[in-house]
């Protein structure tokens, strides 16, 4: 490896055969040394779940051009935990990726997405992390316009980087043009009609988890929600300590 | 139901037969309405983890006394998602209880812990939500002499209420006496030494997540971690809102 180019882990929840991460490595081979590590199949919805009880395998894929790629039988998270030793221990990533995810991450989805749990868990281990994802949720979306802004975003964290504990949450519109890029606060929002019952052939119910994501801010321009639904990227930095400091005093004032 | 008793659904991410729910259930039954609805099986590290992709089932179990119990295949926030969709149609949770989690969940676990993943969803939910915790990792210890203070905890919360978004992440130190509580704030920490290497019978390489939390703060004497390693009760005000305010002007100022 060039030591002058930077070293970026590119990981996702789609899986590492999904369109949005070899959209991502076309994006960034030329200015970048990559490695993917990406889970086997979907693991969308895996938050920051790590596998504590099930053995973790590593498996050799194709590459894609001259990148290597691995897939692993876990979470996002553990692609990370096991790349990051595995994988990088003659050099670690300047950089940790998770995307291009298929579906928007926005408002409390950021709590959900396994793509954020990439970003997450890079963070934890201090490097700086950033999660793409688009509101596309075509799967065989044609995603090369992204290229420009996805670059521009990369080469800035890779020269300014991010403080310890901050990582950023992306999220691209469904559709170009876009008006520009906002930096935003998380929305508050709820998933409604999300249980829908179904009946299985043998006479039992079972459910799927479904429904939509209601924005209980819609007039709130400076969230990530509103930013996507207006045309807008909206980058959310986004903090591992989740601790609500306002509220501490008040908890002590509760004299428990 | 008694509409004057509190109604309190109760989760967990180490079953519906683990100790530490039966724990929890035998300290309310007395104040509140009860309600168990945890995975069929362990589900540590499951995080905000829901499944998108699996048919998800609910199962009646037997009792706990008069307790209602439910296990479902899914993990902690689908047990959460369906028992307040399918289960408490008629009446809505006071409050959503997670644990007593085997084993801690100060630091950064708070972000992979299934334990958090019941407050956190309930918390999205808009319900007020609590985790419970402790530091004892004996699945069959005796946790009677958490009676009087997770009661209190109970008891106020259910008297003040939590503020939209904010939820209580709360760790036992693993033996008592205990020096009282402290309201603190989360601590930086680190997985260490988490990847484990072994060699299948087959000879191929597999890995186990395991390891350690080092603390990267030892001397901070307001973060939860400290507050357990020297023997209070630690309770953690944790948000939803995971926007990093600090660094938006930052980024604004990379002209994206």
């Amino acid at each position: 490896m060039n030591q002058k180019r930077p070293f970026i882990l590119i990981s996702n929840d789609d899986g590492y055969h999904a369109n949005g991460i070899k959209t991502l490595v076309s994006f960034l081979k030329d200015r970048a040394d990559l490695l993917v590590c990406a889970p086997e199949a979907g693991r969308s919805g895996f938050a920051c779940a790590f596998s504590a009880a099930i053995p973790l395998r590593l498996k050799r894929r194709h590459n894609m051009g001259d990148v290597e790629v691995w897939s692993c039988n876990g979470t996002p998270v553990d692609c990370v935990k096991l790349a990051v030793d595995q994988l990088c221990s003659e050099r670690q990533p300047d950089l940790i990726l998770g995307g291009i995810n298929h579906g928007d991450n926005a408002s409390v989805n950021s709590h959900y997405s396994g793509t954020m749990g990439v970003a997450r868990e890079g963070c934890m281990k201090y490097i700086p992390s950033v999660a793409f994802s688009t509101s596309d949720y075509d799967e065989e979306a044609d995603l090369r316009y992204l290229r420009d802004d996805a670059c521009r975003i990369v080469d800035k964290v890779l020269a300014e980087g991010l403080p310890k504990g901050v990582c950023l949450n992306v999220n691209f519109p469904a559709k170009p043009p876009f008006k520009g890029v906002k930096v935003c606060r998380m929305a508050f929002g709820s998933w409604v009609n999300e249980v829908v019952k179904a009946r299985h052939p043998h006479g039992y119910d079972y459910y799927w988890l479904a429904g939509e994501c209601r924005n209980d801010e819609p007039e709130a321009a400076d969230s990530d929600h509103w930013a996507l639904q207006h045309g807008y990227i909206a980058i959310t930095p986004t903090r591992i300590d989740v601790t609500d400091y306002g509220f501490i005093d008040t908890v002590k004032g509760w004299d428990l």
